[in-house]
């Protein structure tokens, strides 16, 4: 599906919260922006597993300028398999077709391997240069893997929980793959976990689409409890709201 | 706590909304506008029965508007017990003090009996004519009552399940005590239920306070599953946004 134009008054809404506005130091983790879409009632799907449409055109390019601006777009194991997703980015200055090397490269999240590669969408992109070979971090590197040209694993550090570390993961994923800035898209896991972690997250950007998605859906909600915000913005659009934050440290 | 002075242009954005702009006929149900504050994260409070702040006074002036515009005011016997409300109308037109005869009558879901009117805000503001007295919706009205002068109490008429049934019971509120317009402020259990009666609802207006009140917090989402909107649009303010829109039927 083709991209309506950016909505001009996005640029400066969301110009402050990209990664270009922080100077990161040398040895300074990736900047890394949180950005997800949800209903009204905080469900980012109908409910496990199923590919949802919440937000509307309006927002989708934003989506796109957003990957546009990161080196690095990184998802959980259970996006990959549900919605099994491009991630490339469509969207350039230009206006023409975007250049695949503006596409940020994907990360996804994998620690015991579920993820095949091989026939999907990421796949299909990359044979036909539209997009970047993944990252896929895993747990411990699979023994006997069929090799396919360009995907790279990483064993990710674990903290003393044995769960993935994210401070040492960020800081190795800029120095063995120069990724400066993460975009984060999802899904629940990912989000809920960084949501409570503003030393990770430099920014929030989440777009609410007018709807309800009710309880029996995949819901987004930070487990250690409140989170308070701090550089709020709100941008509206005609279907979707977007509002623009960084979370308190 | 005083108000600051409506914004603007929340007036053209509410104005679609309001019960002004949909002709009631002499037998149809009250107008009725559903509408609470969330946080990102869809609660309404912390915990249960804990008093939350989660909008901002920009949108708090908003709430006296709406109330002004309703001839009657309904909350579930939780959010009586929990926030002591008084549920009167602060806001008028000329920016000075409000009469009280502009604010609704408030209406208290309690069908066991459980809340306290006496030394309650509302029975404080009534006594200083600041507020309207109540009408306590009840499924049985207890046998002994201590006299307190102008409280009402009403049986609401009940669906086969035993619990209250809504449409008769906003029809008595209309036929008994001329109430053409009804607000409902909350809390979760009305929310809820009222989120999937679009024959009930005719305007819904949320406010969103940018912060996260996290998973143990008390949760606003349809039982009943997906609930689509007309007629959306969305308001923007420093801290909170707000959307209205028409329950889809």
């Amino acid at each position: 599906m083709s991209l309506i134009p950016l909505r001009d008054d996005l640029v400066p809404f969301l110009k402050p919260y990209l990664p270009a506005n922080k100077v990161q130091g040398p040895d300074s983790k990736p900047f890394v922006t949180l950005t997800y879409a949800q209903s009204l009632d905080s469900r980012i799907s109908k409910g496990k597993g199923l590919r949802t449409v919440i937000s509307h055109l309006e927002t989708k390019t934003m989506t796109h300028f957003l990957r546009y601006h990161h080196d690095g777009i990184l998802i959980g194991v259970g996006t990959a398999l549900a919605d099994d997703p491009g991630l490339n980015c469509k969207w350039c200055p230009t206006g023409e077709t975007a250049d695949w090397q503006c596409s940020p490269r994907p990360i996804i999240l994998d620690p015991h391997c579920k993820w095949q590669y091989r026939g999907s969408k990421m796949h299909e992109l990359c044979t036909q240069k539209q997009g970047k070979p993944p990252v896929i971090v895993v747990k411990k590197r699979p023994a006997q893997i069929a090799v396919i040209r360009d995907v790279t694993y990483l064993e990710a550090p674990l903290n003393v929980d044995g769960n993935i570390d994210w401070l040492p993961l960020l800081e190795l994923l800029q120095s063995e793959f120069q990724l400066d800035s993460i975009m984060v898209e999802g899904g629940a896991v990912v989000i809920n976990e960084l949501l409570s972690r503003p030393d990770v997250v430099d920014s929030l950007i989440v777009t609410i689409g007018a709807k309800y998605l009710g309880k029996q859906g995949v819901e987004v909600s930070p487990p250690a409890g409140e989170v308070e915000l701090d550089g709020i913005s709100w941008w509206k659009g005609l279907q979707d709201a977007v509002m623009a934050a960084t979370p308190r440290t």
